[in-house]
């Protein structure tokens, strides 16, 4: 049975305490919901709390990373699936994720929202910033917005849910 | 002796009249300055107004193309890239471009522009719009801004000048 | 913890029975073993062969697909990765996988063993064809042979085997 | 226009000197018959033969290289596509050309000639060893052969002939 892969994305290396915070409870959330936690896999920012934050919570994570070296994923990322295809996995990320939480912004995590869009996968902005909202605004791209972790599971689970 | 090779980006099929003149203008400058014209070379929008106006002036023009299938190109793409990788050709469209021309936005356009501010690649956004300009502010991203197509160029020669 | 997962490769609508049998038992192995099972993913041949096994035997699977749709996806793969890069995603599933075990051929498997050479990663060829032996050792490529999925473990055992 | 193009696949670093000068005197064909020349693009081997005996007739040569960083492009390829993919772009190379020539063998050039084989793109061996030959013969693929460079051209022609 193909288990329910949700994607949480945000900035790596220039991740404010913030955005990690957001996304550990996050992910805690889907880790207890039986989702399994997809990232970009690398030992930094966002992916990296979020990917420990699902492990504590017993849940199974996923990390799509872009090079060719098991050194890069962070360790604790049970499955690492090594792309080798640089930025383009960004792509992957969003094609293989039912619903795309993002906690805080970065240029990766901006093209990541926007395939996502183009994709018609959809994306969840946990307490974005002003300048984001209104710029995926300006792009008719269809969107949620939650101002916190509970918020955005209540939508993710609507959204998930089996047509009635 | 590898050419210099230079990217218009910008929206496909709900392209504005204004962005296909700007982008038209630009393609024609682009020709006369001896660069070739890499686009997303389908038959619509910005791709189409480049390209058929690089052609027009003598230029040559590249299609990076999602698909498998040559009837995905538009005619007026002399060398169509199949690449079959889908929306990650967009990555591909960036890190082969020394500049990125944008006129015009959408979801695929922005996330050109931020996986061209990840790879390192210039940006010169032709006449953007404020939501636009204001968003990749927010994400420290480094790019410039021209009013015409005739300022793009100036900024784009200064970018490509050799090192004195 | 990251996990270790190896691939199975072979035949998708082309298999042998013969092909879908060595996948099947070599699956259960992998499962009994506690590795990652890590095929194309699609309902056909080795890859179904092999993924259904392996669930049976309570291992996890992952199915890394070309297309952008989970219905491509086996509803024996748990883990379903939706790449968009059509037949580029060989080169991920060698990539990802610490050995590939290779049960039967195909221009598809032939793609991903030769991937797979030139990436490093080890190969154990499954009763392998003699013109498949010949071909790859004449490109001087570095590979092993098994006659049964048995003695395919032990080998893959070894490899894996952390340095004394 | 869209314009042809044709690749000439073969041994980068391990070529030896017979595969170069088939690459070279095939390229030059080529660039005389006014289709455009694909290789992988780097200063090795068969690319780097092909490329610049095309350059020397005055064709067009295209190199579609695994990386991003404009460096690694031969000095004879006038249109460097960096794809940032790494060996996932064996499939763009086959893909983007309408017959593809190949002049000896290697792991990434069997890979070439096997994604060749799934995509329905037509190869031509040139002079290709005997194991060679068996192994793409027993996965039931089809290709043509020639024994020299003008017979492969005559072929090619036929291959890329309207219908009547």
């Amino acid at each position: 049975m193909t288990r329910i892969i949700v994607g949480i994305m945000g900035p790596g290396d220039g991740a404010s305490a913030h955005d990690c915070d957001r996304a550990a409870q996050l992910a805690g959330l889907v880790a207890a919901e039986g989702w399994i936690l997809l990232t970009g896999g690398r030992s930094a920012g966002v992916m990296e709390a979020a990917s420990a934050a699902a492990t504590r919570a017993g849940g199974l994570t996923i990390g799509i990373l872009p090079g060719t070296d098991w050194t890069q994923a962070s360790s604790a990322v049970a499955v690492a699936i090594l792309t080798g295809v640089g930025e383009a996995r960004d792509n992957i990320n969003v094609l293989s994720s039912r619903v795309i939480f993002v906690c805080g912004i970065s240029a990766g995590t901006a093209a990541e929202v926007a395939l996502a869009c183009k994709a018609g996968r959809p994306v969840i902005f946990v307490s974005a910033a002003r300048e984001t909202i209104d710029f995926f605004r300006s792009l008719d791209a269809r969107f949620e917005t939650a101002t916190s972790p509970h918020e955005a599971m209540t939508i993710a689970r609507q959204l998930l849910a089996p047509a009635p």
